[in-house]
């Protein structure tokens, strides 16, 4: 990583969400990924404290599990809402494509395409990290099961855009539920269990059909809200 | 931070635990510091994914929140348990003072005394890190009222120890409660609202005399069980 890149990853324990900080520690411009709601104070907290200025407030997705930070923070701060174009969030400020960068001083944000979990997912790289949303999670995945999920869909997004960064990337994901707190490219590929190890397509398909999970606690609270960048429908 | 160290951070929930794995990516010599009893087999199975061999167990003090890992990681991996001296914990195969070093292929893990928290508390300094223990956490501190706790030890410790480490230093605790995985020396410094920002010992001895907190859950099974380096008393 670059000596002048600050990196920082908070965690959300209700929905065992990381949310990301990156900043250039000369001008102090930086942009949040996936920010919480419930944990703003924390983040501004922090951000302040570094003597940083917000430029980005990032979302890889339309989270179904939490209600993101994204506009709240844009009022506070002056900083510009980004997500994928696909999402659909017309309220954003910043509407994505693949391969478009986002800058925060000599740094730039890298947007990959990598749809599945939802239409509009999108991973970031920047400096041999890339934050994978729930695209990629570590020895795992996002589920595919709604939202315009599609397990071929994230198979193709994992294996032709994740897999093809160099192995030593560091791979920092959205959520994690036990603890692990960062992978590697070259470690996914190696064991993932359902994306991994030569998982073919037709596998992984037929494991993503049979996971018959629940229904996110926060879903018909979160969707809608993210869909107005949080700033409707979060907690009072 | 040296591009052949690895390093990892795994986080324990429901004690707010941070174990940290260090490795020399050549030859993948490895130490842990403060595993959980509970999460032996994740982070046991991290190392094994990554091609590395265990040559020490480090505990930063003998914990009165949870159970260590490091008797059963010693049991099953051969690597050497190791603490303070201070701590009196008669079954670690190295005990350690101040200034001492542990090696793992080419790098070297410091031992600095800083007791306060317990009699025992060490930290440990390895390539720009320095891991705090209970000395020192994100914003805050270990309390200092059992287990020989002493504020006006705690702060000398923080004072003469661990604020004179370079600011850059990345600071990696044993615990977060808020989400908080990282800081630095030097944002503790400024910070920090109990030992930073000009806090005299007077105030800091005054301000930990008046916490009045609860007693640990685990107290009554960890200290015994970590007296004998978590290999009695541990959960079944």
């Amino acid at each position: 990583m670059h000596p002048d890149l600050i990196f920082h990853q908070f965690f959300e324990s209700e929905s065992s969400t990381y949310t990301y900080l990156l900043a250039d520690r000369a001008g102090g411009e930086s942009v949040l990924i996936d920010p919480v709601y419930e944990t703003i104070d924390r983040d501004l907290n922090w951000v302040r404290e570094l003597g940083l200025k917000l430029v980005y407030v990032l979302d890889t997705h339309v989270h179904a599990d939490h209600v993101t930070g994204a506009g709240e923070i844009r009022r506070r701060t002056g900083a510009k809402t980004a997500l994928s174009a696909s999402a659909g969030v017309a309220c954003a400020d910043v509407s994505l494509r693949d391969g478009d960068e986002l800058a925060f001083g000599r740094f730039r944000v890298r947007a990959l395409e990598t749809p599945g979990h939802t239409d509009g997912c999108m991973s970031f790289y920047c400096e041999g990290r890339v934050f994978t949303g729930d695209a990629l999670l570590i020895r795992g995945c996002g589920r595919t099961d709604f939202q315009q999920g599609s397990a071929e869909r994230l198979y193709d997004s994992v294996h032709q855009k994740l897999f093809a960064l160099p192995d030593e990337t560091r791979v920092c994901p959205a959520h994690d539920y036990k603890g692990l707190t960062a992978s590697t490219i070259g470690l996914e590929k190696e064991f993932n269990p359902r994306l991994g190890s030569g998982k073919t397509k037709g596998e992984f398909v037929r494991l993503m059909s049979e996971l018959r999970l629940a229904q996110p606690k926060k879903i018909h609270e979160a969707l809608p809200a993210n869909m107005a960048c949080g700033e409707k429908g979060g907690p009072p």
